[in-house]
């Protein structure tokens, strides 16, 4: 086991009836800004029943962040954070709405003159953030439970040359954002977030199996390196790992069964709130190319992760052999045959459960075809991702060669 | 899943050469008490390595914290807090020097008039405590990373009549404290605890066995209760216990073994942490017991509980048929025969697991005989436990009835 530092002070209230106690956990004196996305808050009464749990206490609202949430958005809500001098955020909603808070409650400190250097630099030079508090509706990116967010910018989009040679010298602008970079500092942890895994009985099904997936790939980017002999980090892995493929189709087929979508959330929180990646190596090749594809291509983020996991482990499959072997035995069953074929069909049965969930596992199925890879190779080079993987071996040509497997 | 908070502040600085850091994470005008209990801290260079991390800052020591700290012993350091106008605490040691640093800190701050109260309402009239800091080095009780603590008092020793009719009227002292008992507050949880695996190489054999054991059981009474279809709970708590089974032994044949006393090292955090019983039924029953057992007989906690568990689950077996199933097959891999002979194998695996780690399961081993019972029931009647379990069934008789099957 590696050394490692943990520190994860979020409070957790899990369960049916927890946003009630919201009231309790926001300091009395504080002018709260509420933040949610688009209408399914409003629409299925969460909203409401967050506002009467801070009825007569200063309330202001602000709606519209975007699934990615970008940087124009955002700076929007700083502004009206300094406008109204709010002191504590909320956010309602999921990974995207409670990401964004973070950049908002970030940015409202920021001494610099630019807070997009909080994406450039990871959150190196964050000193201090607004405190905020999160109800999570969505189980799928951990974001309620760690210090770390995702941002989109889409003002400066990407210009490509029309592939139809009928339309030579027109430029094309993409429909998606140019850039998607994360950073992640201790000031973000939220004070608290509300888990009731009720609220998220009325997800589409798209949604609830992206957050699947999304929780499943987390798990294994931490899980899925080579052994340092820690077995506790491995079997907390393994046991979120198991519950996924065990009550993600559950929840699927019932939405309202409430010890599955309990199981799915908690299980969504526990992958990325850094306890099973304490002291072992992390590989988030995954995610890094899957953060481009979406701000280049447009594809919801969990389904670049459902087409890039397999092909990662696919070539990496030598350097994570021992692990592949672990994760064929104690997650598939698959103990018979020779090394190479368990490893095969142990990557095969994780294709087969993100497809069986209603979520394709290759680029052709969304449309995206060769031409995308180049851009996106360019695209990492351009954010310094290179060399990735847990033992720094992803070229820029080895995530070529990902890529390709993925199409 | 029940509905729970979940919130646990306390950071990890995991690893070899952690204490280094220990400097950085006390505020830098603090008046230090670093506690400690005998020898071995000294004689092993550990109260060494402590306070050149915190070299030029103002120390005071307080040493002779006993196994089963004491209210009497613990009193004199209040009063050297107050005087010396400590500010931080620093428990340098294993569970029961955390836990007496604990009492320290939450009576240096009591505004009753005898800190005791604090044990007698279990914590509920504690406001704010000192803040504390530790050192571990005897994985074990869980207290570096929670916010309870387990004091006994000693003033008062319990008078018996002489077994021996020849001493009629001659009335005896055990040599035992006649008390004790747990507060809990979240005050009490250590700001930072430093988790160094190689601060355990110099331990015992008993002593890491008896560390071994009382995590073991302390995931067993957060795990072997009832279902509650709790997968990601169930899932962790078994694999702290296959954690426990498989790297145990080794770290007893092993002294020295790094990978070994790490996993045993953050295994025993994480069985008393809070994690693994969020949201799922307990049961105390063998705790509250074997904690009369030691202040009576003077057994080793955990000795007492490597006797009492295996006597719960026989004589709750019915109650906790379905959690005895799934241990019996997750953990000892038994999977043939009927269901009641799964269950009474499961339960002569975990015997047979204690005692191959020396810790012996009836209490004749320990010299103790039926006459001991009496007075636990006596005692757990006076401390207002009864009735015990997660099904709150296991009454006086019942309890009884597990203390006869413990001989």
């Amino acid at each position: 086991m590696d050394n490692f530092a943990f520190h994860n002070p979020t409070k957790i209230l899990f369960g049916t009836g927890q946003i009630a106690a919201v009231g309790q956990e926001i300091p009395q004196e504080s002018r709260i800004l509420i933040t949610y996305g688009g209408g399914s808050v409003v629409k299925f009464g969460v909203l409401d029943e967050v506002k009467a749990a801070l009825a007569g206490r200063p309330l202001f609202e602000f709606s519209g962040i975007e699934p990615n949430p970008t940087y124009e958005t955002l700076m929007q809500a700083v502004e009206l954070v300094k406008r109204e001098s709010i002191d504590f955020l909320l956010a309602v909603g999921g990974g995207s709405v409670i990401d964004g808070t973070k950049f908002i409650a970030a940015a409202a400190c920021w001494g610099g003159s630019d807070p997009w250097d909080i994406l450039l630099d990871g959150g190196a030079t964050v000193k201090t953030a607004l405190p905020m508090g999160a109800v999570l509706t969505l189980p799928a990116t951990g974001s309620e439970m760690n210090c770390g967010a995702v941002i989109s910018r889409k003002e400066t989009r990407i210009t490509l040359p029309a592939a139809n040679g009928a339309n030579a010298g027109v430029s094309m602008i993409t429909k998606s954002q140019q850039d998607k970079l994360y950073f992640m500092h201790p000031a973000v942890y939220p004070r608290f977030s509300v888990l009731d895994p009720t609220k998220s009985y009325t997800l589409p099904p798209q949604q609830t199996a992206n957050g699947i997936v999304d929780a499943f790939v987390h798990v294994m980017e931490q899980y899925l390196t080579y052994p340092v002999d820690a077995k506790v980090q491995d079997r907390f892995a393994e046991g979120l790992l198991l519950t996924l493929i065990e009550d993600g189709p559950k929840v699927l087929a019932e939405p309202e069964n409430y010890a599955a979508r309990a199981n799915i959330m908690w299980t969504a929180t526990m992958a990325l709130n850094g306890l099973i990646g304490t002291g072992v190596p992390h590989d988030w090749a995954t995610h890094m190319m899957g953060h481009e594809l979406t701000a280049l291509q447009g594809l919801d983020h969990a389904r670049t992760l459902a087409v890039i996991l397999p092909a990662v482990l696919e070539q990496q499959r030598d350097s994570k052999r021992e692990k592949l072997l672990q994760y064929a035995a104690r997650i598939w069953d698959l103990h018979s045959g020779d090394e190479a074929s368990r490893i095969t069909a142990a990557i095969a049965k994780t294709r087969e459960f993100f497809e069986s969930l209603g979520v394709a596992t290759r680029l052709a199925a969304y449309g995206v075809t060769a031409e995308a890879i180049a851009p996106v190779l360019a695209k990492l080079e351009q954010h310094g991702r290179f060399p990735l993987g847990e033992r720094q071996d992803v070229t820029l040509d080895a995530s070529r060669r990902i890529l390709e497997a993925s199409l």
